[in-house]
């Protein structure tokens, strides 16, 4: 099954910029994406995966380097179905929350993001195609509807969570165990166990 | 199957203060806990529902008021087993999602919410208790880990968002279909498609 893994190499993670430098989110963007290959690597099927670049990215996958809009370039690789789409911001996936996404039978099974994002799709009818623009995900299923293909949401919070923002960060505190938590414990951030919700702050 | 619904009845919902009244935060509250009792009542399963409440509360479903800290009032209720324990204020709760909770054969099912809260869990062994302060879905796990009982994580974007704070209101919007929702919308909120995550914005 191909899988596409878009990636913003050249500004990655602009959200994180009251947090991270420039680098900073730089490394971070390339350790979260590590995570999702790994958790891509641990899923129990033959997977052929490509990593979607804007620019140069090295990394232990095959790359093509695309500096067109997202929506576009997606587009462009969606003419073949089978194919899924998984954002590499997802630094809390698992294998098991994406064999929930990739066994599905649907022509369409997709995981909404926080905030009303698509995190991951797998499209099994070439007719599907993408919006990243605003609110895709409701964008999304209204082009499903439009086409009149079949859909599966797929309810998943590890995959729900992308890591854009710095409250986010938390969730990675919390729940990750790969590249990317690692990468926030080694900066200084730790939890802050106050009130209400933990917060990640930094020493 | 036994069902507790912890329910703040006096003062529900602070963190919503900057947003809303608080008569308006008792009246969301009430949609939001009885769009936890519908998703109960469409689960495929003969559930004995109570409403765990700090204080009288009008709601089709058996009450009882308590007016102990949450952790006291439900290790109360945890020597009989199986019990469930579900928050009232998962406004994105559906009959699917409980169900992947409800179905679990290991000791302990437990969704975490965002932010590190322990949102929905299934104690089929009476050694489980609670500690909700701070990060306590960590503290979950650990304690099922010192009383040897088995664990099954189950991973909900439904059951991990809570509607505690004003950014959650915008899942609600996205992605709830009953009363939490149609009260926002007749309070005057709406979806703000702009940057980034949409946003809940009030008229």
């Amino acid at each position: 099954m191909r899988i596409v893994v878009p990636f913003s190499a050249d500004r990655p993670k602009t959200r994180l910029g009251k947090v991270l430098t420039p680098d900073e989110r730089r490394e971070f963007a390339a350790a979260m994406l590590a995570d999702v290959l790994a958790a891509l690597g641990g899923v129990d099927r033959d997977l052929d995966v490509t990593v979607l670049a804007t620019g140069p990215v090295e990394v232990e996958a095959s790359v093509v380097v695309d500096d067109r809009p997202l929506t576009t370039a997606v587009n462009d690789r969606l003419d073949t179905a089978p194919t899924a789409v998984v954002m590499a911001d997802l630094a809390l996936a698992t294998p098991d929350a994406l064999e929930a996404l990739l066994d599905s039978d649907a022509d369409l099974a997709i995981a909404a993001g926080l905030g009303g994002g698509t995190n991951a799709f797998l499209a099994r009818d070439p007719a599907f195609h993408v919006d990243y623009h605003g609110a895709s995900y409701r964008d999304h299923l209204a082009i499903a509807r439009e086409e009149g293909i079949s859909v599966r949401e797929v309810d998943s919070r590890r995959l729900a969570v992308d890591i854009d923002e710095p409250a986010d960060l938390t969730e990675v505190l919390l729940h990750g165990d790969g590249a990317a938590r690692d990468w926030l414990v080694d900066a200084g951030f730790e939890l802050d166990v106050g009130g209400g919700r933990v917060e990640a702050v930094r020493e």
